[in-house]
């Protein structure tokens, strides 16, 4: 699990590889493990991660495609952790475009590829862990990146938006075998949208378009995002996040918050996202 | 339950009242019980079915709000048995514009609308037998309007897609407490659309938006819409529906065909769906 504390235990000289995607997770997460000592190699992954964000620390641009090539590097610089954090698009087996070096270690792909995101994700982790890397998670380098329990910011959730929330976590607890969405919307006494393959943020912006059109009519108070993983998920390599631009869609769609698993997921910067909160009056509750 | 053969058994001097909404499947429904010998009156619902199509019959417009006078004339007709058919759109309490002959009746539909469709549903079924009537469903009084089991034109499911259906079953059948959507998508060994207050075609066309960005690959064979009713649900006033253009819809999405509960959803003229079905490369499957 990586929800525990960081593991300040851990023997000097400690090596880190950080597998960077989008956004701002992966910059954090490079600086609390430098933070704490460690001798930190980024790899900054092509058309997620700009190499030139990471100019602090020893960092070099791949494709997926150039697997091979890191995983020689990262056993020639004796690295014997990784941690895979950031947004990625899911990419389609087809479009790895595999270096020389790459070839060998498709098989084992080939069969990932052939299922969820959970399916892929279970294989990345089993061909590192194979490769005799211990696969850590950016909570667990970086523990105050994670959502906490209860209110972020000012605003709390109203007796109804408690109902919504409540509603929200059984659906997601029973679409967790499904190896789907990870968030939900409820409005209205009801289960109005549920996340599959377009993603939380196309779920959410679904949601403001019925309420445009006057199709779905949240009363004060009302309208809740969930998210949080799914049972048994994998939070080293799959934490779900949320950030200010979730807390604008939300807003924009009329809902009056979020409630997150608290402990699983990714929040950030937690008084940046509090203040934005605040702002746009919305709650965002971390659910223990 | 509404997948039995037609009451024949009835007397004679049967009296039938249509609530008649969006669609052909009232003007079906009419023209069986009609031919089943009853008396046949018809309110079609404004904004949704239009009187001149039933001039066959007994018919009058009505809106929502003038159940009451709608109660009053079905007494005076000494008609004890209802069948409400066709699409309308989900109202809100607050366009109900009740008139004075309808207000008393207001405190019953104040609580349905607190919630699903499906509680929506079991309010209206309720306060109509609370009136001393009979709900009856489409499917009994014209019971080929409904899906027969099996392939229902030229194509059969690959065993790629039979899996997708199983999942898809396995899906809606574990969502049924929630209320909420009737339909998914699976594609590409995943679920990939989730329909909650969208509704199915929206949800058709999202996957579409999907499969045209390149986010979503189904392979020949596969991808599949599944629709079946909740677990429980009310066939008699809520049974789900597919036609020619969620034929349509689906070839669009790049799909491989629909899988629907047999005896439980309702397709209109077979020998038409199954034609437009062969005509899209389409399979239809009614699963037992």
């Amino acid at each position: 699990m990586s929800t525990g504390p960081a593991d300040t235990g851990r023997p000097q000289g400690r090596r880190v590889a950080v597998l960077a995607g989008r956004g701002e997770f992966p910059l954090r997460v490079a600086g609390a493990a430098a933070a704490q000592g460690a001798s930190v190699y980024v790899a900054a992954l092509s058309g997620a991660a700009d190499p030139a964000d990471y100019s602090a620390y020893d960092a070099k641009e791949y494709r997926l495609g150039q697997l091979g090539r890191f995983l020689d590097e990262i056993k020639r610089r004796k690295i014997d952790e990784i941690v895979m954090v950031g947004a990625l698009p899911r990419p389609s087996f087809g479009s790895l475009a595999p270096e020389l070096s790459t070839l060998k270690y498709l098989p084992h792909f080939a069969r990932a590829f052939q299922g969820g995101d959970d399916h892929l994700l279970r294989g990345v982790v089993s061909f590192f862990e194979g490769q005799g890397l211990r696969v850590v998670g950016p909570a667990d380098i970086a523990p105050d990146l994670v959502a906490p329990s209860g209110a972020l910011g000012r605003h709390k959730p109203s007796a109804v938006a408690r109902e919504a929330i409540a509603t929200g976590f059984n659906l997601l607890a029973t679409l967790s075998p499904f190896d789907m969405g990870q968030a939900a919307i409820i409005a209205d006494h009801r289960v109005v949208a549920v996340e599959a393959a377009e993603g939380t943020d196309a779920m959410i912006e679904r949601v403001a378009g019925l309420v445009q059109a006057g199709r779905l009519k949240p009363g004060k108070g009302d309208g809740v995002l969930v998210k949080a993983p799914k049972l048994g998920q994998d939070l080293r390599v799959d934490m779900p996040a949320i950030g200010p631009e979730t807390v604008a869609r939300v807003a924009a769609a009329g809902l009056a918050g979020i409630a997150v698993k608290a402990g699983s997921v990714l929040i950030g910067d937690r008084d940046r996202l509090a203040t934005f909160a605040d702002a746009a009056g919305l709650f965002i509750e971390g659910v223990a």
